[in-house]
């Protein structure tokens, strides 16, 4: 069924690199349309809606659209809010009194559950409406698409971080940590291994917040690396967990979807800085340890070339979409070949992506638990793309 | 009068991300010349010497040279080594054995230091000898000179950093604090302001190791900032220290040079944080702090191109002054025009730029101590270079 009526489109969650090409991918195919009265920009989400605060989106140029584009982070501003009943009737009041019928919400899991709880209540209500949930997450983990727009990207300016680093490390010898955003799956801590061009280059040490982290097991590791290499790169997700599940550091600060707070803060850096010191203490060992933080999501220039034309075009497939069949669903990518690569879109109930997450597979593991496998390196290879070559001598 | 003899070059201090564009500029020159006869490359500078660790720099095709000129961190190695009488009699000992007439050294004030104790033992053992320091340092704080090879990279990778995370802050709401290298220079906390490009755009205090930092002043600084905007984007040099000379938070750890450790932890972030999250307790403000860390020094892809070409040329002027004068000397650069920008070099005496530093001009720096003025913008910008224009709804 088609419908007729205005358009909201949202941002949601942690910004990336290229969550703007979604929203304007998504905008420049809807102005096309006949169904589509109006193109309401929500600053700031579900906040935006609450609060009735929209941008017109059927005014700008195409060349600031594309300048917007090329920005990082959400240029309508973004949101962390799991709505309640009452937060949902608002939205539905708002929707109804602008006559708005189709409502895009770019953002992960927790968007994705979001637009779901909408559109249930928009069917209970018998009010004609069409929600799209357009993906978009670093963290790589939603569930039914191969991989996430906004991941390559941030996984792109983690391999260069650790090949920059590894360089850096060679040139002053000693140990270095390095903590990646990732709570629990640790996809982009495994793009570190992309920083490998030759035997001996870091990160020596890869590990996944999907394995168990122990402290003892982590020493007895560094200490194996210095005794190959005269130093240790290790790349360590900021989720890492003991065996009783506790997080190895943490400020204790929680968001309102029960996150605990991870990025911002130095403390697992530290943390992890401060054991190895202990065990080398009297061997004059040098031990740094760097936390990404949010640059891993937002840095300007690093772009994956893949990652930016994906995200595009899952924005263009989610206003198609719902323009020619006025039905729910969430944007996914399949991979239909990895060399050359080439992807294609298709839809899925945003029930399947909403709430639940995935992690690293088995497979990409490696059997120690602190590195990947070449599974690993095949699949992300071609969504990261060509990385400068190494000079040496 | 020219010396003819075997040529050592080795680099010293904290990687930038061209050093090896002076290593490579130095070697194709010198490759040229009769009056040398080798060209050795020291491992991890004079640690490389003492032990006779060396690589001969004339084999590698310059295919290979342009790769290393183009990747980051010191490709010989590095070291931070502050020689001994024994040590100096070490190195002689070996330039003697091994007809060593030329000795470059890439480095910064410390390595200057080191270069200009040689150059002087050589001269009381009637030792005829060439010395010359090839200047890099990302904190910009050598004297003489009106910029170091090296800062404008890391200053662009400064820049770039805080466009994307102001754009990430605006998405998401709250204070950023992030803490920039610069242990006694403020330099590369300076080049945060590049970021702005319209009212309102962060980094909206920034705070340098020039002005003394007062904690309570910085947290009333920060309120009236959220008061303002909503948010607040801080700029904070590694090495603030209070009215006592004390810094904020540190390890205590300190290096051969006497130098404390401010890298490589997350400590004056962390307490930064901290105590904005008590100021503001109760007001449910999201506070976050992210230490850019070493990545500021080594990131690659993100090169100035203006840095690139000096570093080189700095490498080539040495090996050309060395040759055709035989006298010690450091590199510098004079700014000629800064609009179109174009820069000269010249030699100056190597006890000018050893030991002392300099730090950002008072012109430079906001009556507050909490920004920098247009003559700092005036300045940086044609060092940095064109940065992306940042799109906006």
């Amino acid at each position: 069924m088609v419908l007729k009526g205005k358009m909201v489109i949202g941002q949601s969650g942690g910004p990336t690199a290229v969550i703007n090409q979604s929203l304007v991918g998504a905008i420049l195919t809807a102005r096309g349309q006949d169904a589509i009265t109006g193109i309401l920009g929500a600053r700031h989400g579900l906040a935006g809606i609450m609060n009735e605060d929209f941008v017109d989106l059927t005014t700008q140029s195409v060349e600031q659209l594309e300048q917007v584009a090329n920005t990082p982070a959400a240029a309508l501003g973004s949101v962390r809010l799991k709505p309640g009943a009452a937060e949902c009737e608002k939205v539905f009041e708002v929707f109804r009194k602008n006559d708005v019928r189709y409502f895009f919400y770019i953002g992960g899991n927790d968007s994705a559950e979001t637009a779901y709880i909408i559109s249930e209540m928009a069917k209970d209500a018998n009010y004609d409406f069409c929600t799209m949930h357009i993906p978009k997450t670093i963290d790589n983990d939603l569930k039914v698409t191969d991989h996430c727009p906004g991941f390559a990207s941030a996984a792109r300016f983690v391999a260069l971080a650790f090949m920059g680093d590894d360089r850096d490390n060679y040139a002053l010898s000693g140990v270095k940590i390095n903590v990646v955003m990732g709570r629990h799956a640790g996809f982009l801590t495994a793009a570190s291994a992309l920083a490998r061009q030759a035997d001996g280059d870091g990160p020596h040490l890869i590990y996944l917040p999907e394995r168990v982290f122990d402290v003892e097991q982590f020493v007895v590791d560094v200490r194996r690396v210095v005794g190959e290499y005269g130093r240790c790169v290790v790349a360590v997700s900021e989720g890492v967990m003991d065996g009783e599940g506790n997080p190895i550091a943490s400020s204790g600060e929680r968001d309102s979807h029960g996150n605990i707070q991870l990025s911002g803060t130095g403390a697992l850096g530290d943390t992890l800085s401060a054991h190895v010191k202990g065990a080398f203490k009297g061997e004059n060992l040098r031990v740094r340890a760097d936390t990404f933080g949010y640059l891993q999501r937002s840095y300007p220039t690093i772009v994956s070339t893949v990652d930016a034309r994906e995200a595009r075009e899952v924005g263009e497939m989610a206003a198609n979409h719902a323009v020619s069949t006025g039905e729910n669903g969430s944007v996914a990518i399949r991979r239909v070949s990895n060399e050359p690569y080439a992807s294609e879109y298709f839809i899925t109930p945003l029930s399947s992506v909403a709430k639940e997450t995935t992690a690293v597979p088995d497979a990409c593991i490696s059997a120690e638990c602190n590195d990947v496998t070449t599974n690993w390196l095949d699949y992300i290879r071609p969504l990261v793309g060509d990385l400068p070559v190494i000079g040496r001598l």
